[in-house]
C-alpha cells in the first residue's frame, strides 16, 4: 500500500479495503436524534414494528460511517483534491444496532484532467458489507487526487 | 399545506420549502471530527489555505443538514415508507461556518406502484441555498407514500 496515496497508486479494477467498524445503538439514535429523527432510527421497539426489523441506522449514517472508513483507510494520506458529488447511493438492506460495517473500494476508472495534467481523476464504486458478508451499502464517485509529481513540487 | 402529507398531497412540477437551518462552526468542527476529518473541516486555518476558502462543512454533513430539513418540513408527519437510495448528489459550493441554508424540494414525478397500488413513488429534486441565494447542494432521489386510503386503512 502506499505511503500517500496519489494519483498513479490507484490501478482500474483494483480494490482495496479500508477497514472495519461497529455501529452500535448509541450511536445510531444520537446520530437520527440530531439529523434523522424518524422512529425506527430512535426506537427498538418502533424499528420493530417497521419495516427494517430493528433499530435501524439512518441512511445518511451510513453514508457518514462509509466515510470515516474512508479517511482512515486511504483519504487522509493521499493528495485528494475532493469530490464534486456521489454519482448514486444505494441503502441495500438495513444496518442495524450492533451491525459491523467493512468498507471497500473498487477502482473503476482513472484519467488525467484534460485542462489540469497535475489533477487526475479516479472513479470509485465503494460498497460496505455487514457481518455476515451482505453488501448492505454501495456508492460511486469520482475523486481528485493530485499526480505524484505535482504533490511533490507543492 | 397537508397535515399529513400522503401520496395524493404531492403534485407534478410543485415545490415545497423546508425551512433553514445555520451550519456553525461547532457543529461543522463536530461532525467531521467524528465522520470526516479532513483538515478543511476542521481547522479555519486550513479551510482558509485551502480551495474551499474557509472552514467548511463536510459534504456528508450537508447531506445531513438537508435531511434534519426535510424530516421537520415533511416527512415526520408524511405517509413515508423509505427510499432505497439517492440518484446523485452534487456538492456545488463550499458550506461555511455560519451560511444560512434554506431546503426546498420539487416534485419531479410520481406513479402509483405496479404491483402494490396502496403505495406510490414520489421522485423529488431537492435543494439548498445558502444566504446569498446561491445553491450549493442538489440531490435527486424516489420516496415511497402510501396512499391516503391505504394509511387510513392502518
Amino acid at each position: 500500500m502506499a505511503e500517500v496515496w496519489a494519483f498513479e497508486d490507484f490501478e482500474e479494477g483494483g480494490t482495496i479495503d479500508l477497514g472495519s467498524a461497529t455501529v452500535t445503538a448509541e450511536e445510531i439514535v444520537e446520530f437520527a436524534g440530531e439529523f434523522d429523527p424518524q422512529p425506527m432510527h430512535l426506537d427498538e421497539q418502533a424499528g420493530r414494528q417497521g419495516i427494517l426489523g430493528g433499530l435501524s441506522a439512518s441512511g445518511w449514517h451510513s453514508c457518514a460511517v462509509f466515510m470515516r472508513l474512508f479517511c482512515d483507510g486511504l483519504l487522509l494520506a493521499s493528495t485528494s483534491q475532493g469530490s464534486p458529488g456521489v454519482d448514486f447511493v444505494k441503502w441495500k438492506k438495513p444496518v442495524l444496532a450492533g451491525d459491523r460495517l467493512s468498507a471497500r473500494i473498487t477502482v473503476m476508472n482513472k484519467r488525467l484532467s484534460r485542462s489540469r495534467p497535475s489533477l487526475g481523476l479516479v472513479s470509485m464504486r465503494s460498497e460496505m458489507f455487514n457481518q455476515r458478508g451482505e453488501s448492505v451499502f454501495e456508492l460511486e464517485n469520482t475523486i481528485m487526487f493530485l499526480t505524484r509529481q505535482a504533490a511533490a513540487a507543492g
